[in-house]
């Protein structure tokens, strides 16, 4: 495992991680989570759609910087994305995939070599673990790492800008902070717009939408302690919910948690 | 007055302002508050000290970056901050000072040529102006500039890091927004870190020692609307505050919001 992680071995190490985590899941010997994988890398989230629809869908990125900051686009029928790894192939990379047939999520599987097809074009979006990253690093902690859970996840009422047939509301996670670990983490994920950058609220939930902050879309209910503000991020889980609402004919996600682990730096997205 | 304004002109007009109003106020043609003149230049907060308390105020700025924000100390008996403007004597170009004997504001003059010593140092410390700009310049609506009054001030429980004599509560000035205004207001004063930088709190005022968020320390009462939380930065009063604590014999500030007006760009105090 440790040679997945990389830990304590700066740069060098956590690019060899990186390669050894896509090496062990592309020979379909690492079929779970890749959370905590790889420290230091950028993980990304994962969207294939046809060509017919990856226009509108990357006009749909670009609207909506927040929950959907595009660091990858390929070429139709090109599973490579260079620029975050020389040798990344999206059909056998990721470690569990989604495969949507009219909106609807219809499977789970480990490869998606036989669903690829000539038209078909990825995307990789930032994702926030690489915000966590830098949050930790600078001493803060966050709340569902701490507790060992999945993040928490939350629906909102703040619409999206469509895009042909994309729309839907924003998907948020929301971490809880003192006021000025607030502020600290505002100040921190400003500095990484590639990887959802700054939040979209804080404080009240009922402002964008969410009645009760104990019954989160997913994840577990949250931990608040006294003192705490819910500070709440655009989330790369955004794009799933608007694909199912789109109802396109064929999309394929990652199955949340499973990421395409990258060959570059979390420190390399940040404008400081 | 235009021409102690600068606006329209860019970086050249705004400069030739800068001097403009150094030039009225050192002729003694105006003796008002510097607020809203030779905008897009910087200005800041004076305190002079005799040089016996010179290093531990030093160390003070350093050790309370945000109230204290030092840009600038002179050579004991200089009264020039050539960094700041070629021509600045900072004996006569505030158009008013107070003079504090045992702590207390004894006077308050337009000129203090005949208090100045030898042994004079004079600090200038970055003030909120510079960051209201910048909030300005990106569509925020700063409440008391709308409404025209003074800055909302508090008097917090949050103390300064001490430094000999010099020690105290920081004071912060309020501004109210939405949260999603006050994420923005927080991103960009983290570039500002020479001018305050980020807030230092938001939300419930109780959390930092005030009691009453009607009745400020200084200024009016303020307006707050609907959906609006107060956010606290740490203000340039803080030092007047420490001094009166402090009770050293002799020191001289500049009477709040007749600040020094400097040939530096607001822009050049930018991070980003």
């Amino acid at each position: 495992m440790d040679d997945m992680i990389g830990i304590g071995g700066g740069r060098e190490a956590a690019l060899q991680a990186a390669q050894n985590v896509r090496a062990e899941i592309r020979a379909g010997r690492w079929t779970d989570r890749t959370t905590g994988m790889a420290r230091g890398m950028v993980q990304g989230n994962l969207v294939i759609l046809p060509a017919e629809h990856a226009e509108d869908f990357r006009v749909f990125c670009e609207n909506n910087p927040k929950p959907c900051p595009l660091i990858a686009m390929t070429k139709p029928g090109d599973p490579s994305t260079p620029n975050l790894g020389e040798d990344i192939d999206l059909r056998t990379d990721l470690s569990c995939y989604r495969v949507f047939e009219n909106g609807t999520a219809s499977e789970e599987v480990n490869d998606i070599s036989h669903y690829w097809r000539d038209d078909m074009v990825g995307f990789v979006l930032g994702c926030s673990y690489s915000f966590e990253e830098a949050l930790m690093q600078d001493g803060l902690t966050i709340r569902h790492i701490e507790n060992g859970t999945k993040a928490y996840v939350y629906k909102t009422n703040v619409p999206t800008t469509p895009s042909g047939p994309f729309s839907g509301p924003t998907i948020v996670s929301m971490r809880p902070f003192t006021p000025p670990d607030a502020i600290r983490a505002i100040e921190i994920t400003s500095r990484f717009p590639d990887v959802h950058g700054a939040p979209i609220h804080f404080g009240d939930p009922s402002m964008i939408g969410i009645d009760n902050i104990a019954e989160p879309y997913s994840g577990p209910p949250p931990e608040m302690r006294e003192g705490e503000v819910p500070v709440f991020w655009a989330c790369g889980v955004t794009p799933q919910a608007v694909l199912e609402e789109a109802r396109v004919p064929f999309a394929i996600t990652h199955k949340p948690g499973h990421m395409l682990v990258t060959d570059r730096l979390n420190a390399e997205f940040s404008t400081a």
